[in-house]
């Protein structure tokens, strides 16, 4: 039984199995290539399975290819996280409390600051309008300098703003519409500049991937984002694959940002060894440029010093921490930040949402029935064991998949308070608040993919060329 | 007083003084290791603490074994020069002998080869032309892989020249043209594109210096270059900063590049560390990706296979060492080399001409009265001491910088061999010798500067537009 990897499994250390996975991928591989005998290769292929599986239960998460169990990631400036903190960078989201990340201690460690009511206050004066339910529910938690775009918006300085995406797949999932949704609000109630970043480049250095691939997922994603409802003559979208051929200014930003970042640095903040290729080394640069006006000469005229406002998720921030370690250096003003939670996965809110595991997410090319099953199926109970326990104890929204979800996509406070008074005393069964979640997501898709029919090429070509928009700088 | 280090070690240069500590060093080693008497080994040790001060006190730093005065160098992926061996890398060149760097040895090093007569023969046949005379004096000595050149060319397959120059300051001298008066020839008796590239982004990077500056410096050193007499209808020159942000198949280049080479491998060929800027680290991407045509969708129609001869300075193989290794590997074709040897300054032949020390060089922008007095008073001399010892034991044209300076501008073989003979036989005095080289050299300056009085902003402004050349692809 040497060959059945279970017996002695369960004393590796994930690293040890992560290895074992490693080992025996090559063999399949190997095999494989050698045009070994079918059942000989089969039962290699068993072996994979079941060493995954193993690495899967000990250490929570799917066996990735070159990425390690994620023990040992360095967060901050050469800090390390301690084992109970949650793992938040770039590549990686984890944490052991089903709750979810705990976001206050985040701003703590990253220094950012929290959103209180007197900003929201201060927001809604400044604009005129109520304050988007991403703000009023906590959703885009956390910020830096938002108080200075505000000093800046109320003496009639422009300013704009700045998000992007990493282009992994052509399918995008609910979650990923988050800093879009919430950055068209903000475009539309301080009517400024957006510029949004497809970092095709970074996904074609991080994974097995072509250029062309690539880009055309950048083009396909950038449907998905002016489904969105963006104004064209007000947004400008673009890969870096192409605009960095395009705008000396976005390079010249490039280099200027490469020259005041050490390798040191980055290892520090990205956790990159000597074993990466400079490409991901350089990389952080490519990220950090789009915060400074200068880079969208077509836009701003040229001008060098307009302030720059970035909605991202928290994930992000290690980058725009360097960019604004950097902008005096060189300078230029500090982009200011507003920090999202993580949109959690279907199986709760330990991690995000990932466009690989279909199961995770909900996509914004699922079908009714897709959504229907993939709701009932795979989200996240608060509720209790039986029917009898829920009514006598009620459920837990804190920790229930279906009611999170409902505070990112039910506007209605009233119906949304009800929902978990209902939930928590007992009232509202699992399945029940789950229809509610269905026949939300349902319309709101729905209405997401007869506005991306209507995205042509050509409505692409319109967001995706270099051009002044409709602002005077 | 033999053992006393500091009765003569004020004269030793800081690179003799390292020598002298590295050799003590061993010595108390080898005294250790043959478990010599005790008072014998203080005695070395302390001889050897006395060298290490003196080290200190010339030098201002302290003695690290392995790392000497200028710069540690490694030279080749992960080996370290040899102690004998000279010094040469994209930015030092030295040597301790006064003949210049053994460029047989640097052969064997680089893992290149040489240029024999069949070579030369066979570039003869082929072009139909007389060699030459930097091919003919062996001052293009070493190459890669122009056979298969020379191959595809005879089968009428097209390839094209690359070669390039950091515009590190205004003032070009004569040994920045050695490679663009070859690469002139070349482009004439083989009629194809040419593309140079100015490293404006480098010298950002590198040195103490605005990007405004940079590209300042890269337009006036093209007017030097375009002033060789190149043909603006096959010659493309490019400054990064504006050429990256100009062709989307030129950083796409790049990124490929940039993902096929980790840290470790830059590390080791050109010996950067964790406090290097990550802009440098990635900078040798930038310098590979012009090897490979799809870099120039332009001039080549978006072909992407086209051969290319890149004619340069020895110390800029490192970086096609590494294109080379690469390009299998992103499906490219390697790229062929010529290699020149180094320019020596007027000083010796110990290193190459610096444009920072002005009395090393003959700068393009000399007088004739300037040129008459460097020779005079800087070029370092192959004679004997007294005019009779001269005329008895006769001159060393191996080590006479004038002499050396006329096998790269005096084009007559015959006139060359006369005065060869007539030096070494104590016939010509150095002063004789000194002023066939200043009337050599003063009419070569004098006909640069005019003709690059005739080279306009517009002139500029046309070979560095990005377009199609007079070649169909």
């Amino acid at each position: 039984m040497a060959d059945s990897p279970n017996c002695d499994l369960k004393s590796l250390s994930p690293l040890q199995l992560f290895e074992r996975v490693t080992e025996q991928g090559e063999k399949v591989r190997a095999l494989k290539a050698g045009k070994a005998p079918k059942d000989e290769i089969d039962a290699a292929v068993r072996m994979l399975l079941s060493l995954k599986l193993s690495y899967k239960t000990t250490t929570g998460q799917d066996y990735q290819a070159g990425l390690p169990p994620k023990d040992l990631v360095l967060i901050n400036n050469g800090t390390t996280k301690e084992e109970d903190e949650d793992l938040v960078d770039p590549w990686n989201v984890q944490t052991s409390n089903a709750k979810g990340v705990d976001y206050d201690k985040l701003i703590v460690r990253f220094g950012s600051s929290k959103i209180d009511t007197d900003l929201i206050n201060r927001i809604e004066r400044a604009t005129g309008q109520k304050p988007h339910h991403f703000l009023r529910r906590g959703i885009f938690f956390s910020h830096r300098d938002m108080d200075q775009v505000l000093d800046a918006y109320e003496n009639k300085k422009p300013f704009y703003l700045y998000t992007g995406r990493g282009p992994s797949s052509q399918a995008m999932h609910v979650g990923h519409l988050i800093p879009f949704m919430f950055t068209k609000w903000l475009q539309e109630v301080f009517d400024v500049p957006l510029v949004i970043q497809l970092t095709d480049d970074e996904k074609y250095l991080w994974k097995d991937m072509t250029i062309e691939k690539a880009y055309e997922y950048a083009r396909e994603n950038a449907k998905d984002i002016i489904a969105c409802g963006f104004d064209v003559n007000k947004t400008f979208i673009f890969s870096d694959l192409d605009y960095l051929g395009t705008s000396a200014g976005f390079y010249k930003n490039i280099v200027k940002v490469q020259k005041h970042v050490t390798f040191n640095q980055v290892k520090g903040i990205f956790g990159f060894t000597d074993s990466d290729c400079i490409g991901k080394i350089s990389f952080p640069a490519i990220q950090a440029a789009p915060s400074f006006s200068s880079s969208f000469p077509q836009i701003f005229n040229g001008k060098e010093n307009i302030q720059c406002l970035i909605p991202c998720a928290i994930d992000q921030d290690p980058y725009f921490r360097m960019t604004r370690d950097v902008a005096p250096r060189i300078g230029q003003p500090k982009p200011a930040l507003l920090h999202s939670v993580f949109f959690p996965a279907l199986q709760g809110a330990q991690t995000k949402m990932s466009a690989s595991d279909p199961n995770s997410s909900i996509f914004l090319t699922d079908t009714a029935k897709q959504i229907k099953t993939k709701i009932n199926k795979h989200a996240f109970s608060g509720g209790r064991d039986t029917i009898e326990e829920h009514r006598k104890y009620g459920g837990n929204c804190d920790v229930d998949v279906s009611f999170m979800y409902l505070t990112f996509f039910l506007e209605d406070d009233d119906r949304l308070e009800q929902l978990k008074q209902a939930y928590t005393s007992g009232e509202l069964l699992t399945g029940e608040l789950k229809k509610v979640l269905i026949e939300t997501m349902q319309p709101l898709i729905a209405a997401h993919q007869e506005r991306r029919k209507q995205v042509t090429d050509e409505i692409v070509k319109q967001f995706m060329t270099p051009r002044k928009l409709a602002f005077e700088f």
